[in-house]
């Protein structure tokens, strides 16, 4: 039962988020419903003490021997409760990631999942950044991500994330639009084999206003921001992409749905995430554009009201973990060839 | 074949709307479509030439006499070619909607389904308005109405319509908020028989801004505007509405589709629009809140590039159409019992 199995597949990171919230059981799930190899290809960051207690819970059994743990031995089990988050919890997930960076930086893994943090804890023990995609792109140097969902109806990346609706439109610039449009395009061909020579990948790039502003009478971000993104990313991708646009909102997520766009970029979180969050839920998958290695999380946060009660859904995470592997698999594929 | 049936049911008005674009041709696809009874309760407004050319190219066959026609009178065939609007069709679709203005007011009909008008041509034909909402209220005297999309999974009115995204939030009022959640769970219990004694109508107030604003992190409208207005709607509903919000947007969907609620308010067109069209294409139709009378409508546009090519689906307004039969009906019985 604890044979070694050994993998030449590269290494797949998961950190174990907020110790108080979900994350241990569904990384605990995740590797309960994982085949010896799976698990061969996975390199935990994280307590062990923390993810042990929580593996009991889910499989009853103690945690196979296969899956590589980098311990950070910081907290006990009594320091870190389901559902109590403290200035300890707060502090373990973001030294979880710091780890998880290093290991990047040194080649040791060329995937992360990420397991929820929360925030605020994060915020107090030093962590300057929104959310994990622009913590990742300062550590890793990478100057431009996008913040992408995929799931099996829709792959929607956004020009904007984590912010008022009423500031959207300020924050919104044809670099930005167009730097996005290129990321997806490429991402598409690159990890989930869209397009290619012959057939170049068919990405529309959503309107900001109602109509898309119906020619200027309801806003003139279509006009001045959407179309010369358009014209720049077409410039750039030459024929890798037929790039459509700026689409009517509220048709396009249903023409792409019924097949006639591979991916979209959208203007802001909820126009994006409604959608996706409706016809792929629990399927979708947040993946982050940009980065010099793979990065997938699930759709949720730390749940803190279901945290230890045996009720969270791994569902999401398992799925962002089985596409991590896909991608990883395909760079791999395309880069010994 | 031209025997004449009657009928006891209040009557339907018809708009053509704009001549120049798909209004004839789906307006006589569902006279066509409908049982000799439902021809009896139809009363159209618009121009019999135009009318009459477009039955024949749908159906083969001379307009069934049982249809009721307030011919306006004022266009030959030669002035109404599909896809070229002029400035005598701008003018014609208005003079429609004035006619069946004047119905209602007599008490010759007790709803009224409209084909899409043209509102750029509208404008120039002296119609002061955005769209056929603000028409009706203003010409009767309706001081609060709401837009409202009715499909088989989702059922929700609009707090804010057609402007640019960025005018959202300063639009946005607590008054308007209550109002319309008002109007929704009346309506719902009303015209569409959810809630009653003993089940009060379950209604989501879905948030303006990502995660609904995260406690204040992403915005301040729920706080500030939305979760006041709940508690006025509460306030004025007493018991016969259970309402919930703000609920964060991109659950909100999701959950009310899966039975949590009944209806839904959005905060803006494309909050509503996006899952509607994604889950109930063609089979949404738009619904007036607050008017003395039904009125639906079918959720698309003229369409100048299908007009006259027998390609247009008359399936959105055919169900705008069946709507607006049920709503009278129920109306009707509940008024007479």
């Amino acid at each position: 039962m604890y044979a070694e199995t050994v993998t030449t597949l590269p290494k797949i990171g998961i950190t174990l988020g907020d110790p108080a919230g979900i994350g241990p059981e569904i990384v605990a799930a995740a590797i309960a419903a994982a085949s010896a190899e799976e698990r061969a290809q996975m390199m935990i960051f994280g307590d062990a003490s923390v993810l042990e207690r929580a593996y009991i819970q889910a499989s009853g059994d103690r945690l196979p021997g296969a899956v590589q743990l980098v311990d950070r031995g910081r907290l006990s089990p009594d320091q870190a409760i389901p559902g109590r988050p403290t200035e300890a919890t707060g502090a373990a997930q973001v030294a979880y990631l710091e780890a998880a960076v290093a290991a990047i930086r040194g080649h040791s893994i060329a995937g992360l999942v990420t397991a929820p943090i929360n925030k605020r804890a994060a915020r107090r023990a030093g962590f300057e950044f929104p959310g994990h995609t622009e913590f990742l792109a300062e550590r890793l140097g990478a100057p431009d991500v996008a913040m992408m969902f995929a799931g099996p109806s829709l792959k929607v990346a956004l020009a904007t994330v984590h912010c008022a609706l009423a500031e959207v439109s300020s924050r919104l610039t044809s670099e930005r639009v167009a730097r996005v449009t290129e990321l997806l395009a490429v991402s598409a061909e690159r990890d989930f084999g869209v397009g290619g020579a012959g057939a170049p990948v068919r990405v529309g790039v959503v309107g900001l206003n109602p109509h898309a502003g119906e020619q200027g009478l309801f806003g003139t971000e279509e006009a001045d921001i959407i179309t010369p993104a358009i014209e720049e990313a077409r410039r750039r991708l030459v024929d890798r992409a037929d790039i459509s646009g700026p689409l009517v909102p509220d048709a396009a997520f249903r023409r792409a749905r019924a097949g006639e766009f591979d991916a979209l970029v959208a203007m802001y979180h909820d126009q994006a995430l409604i959608p996706v969050k409706l016809v792929d839920f629990e399927q979708a998958v947040n993946v982050t554009l940009g980065l010099p290695v793979v990065r997938t999380s699930p759709d949720h946060g730390v749940a803190y009201d279901l945290a230890g009660s045996g009720k969270a859904r791994p569902h999401s995470f398992i799925a962002a973990l089985d596409l991590a592997r896909q991608l990883v698999a395909r760079r791999h594929a395309g880069s010994s060839s």
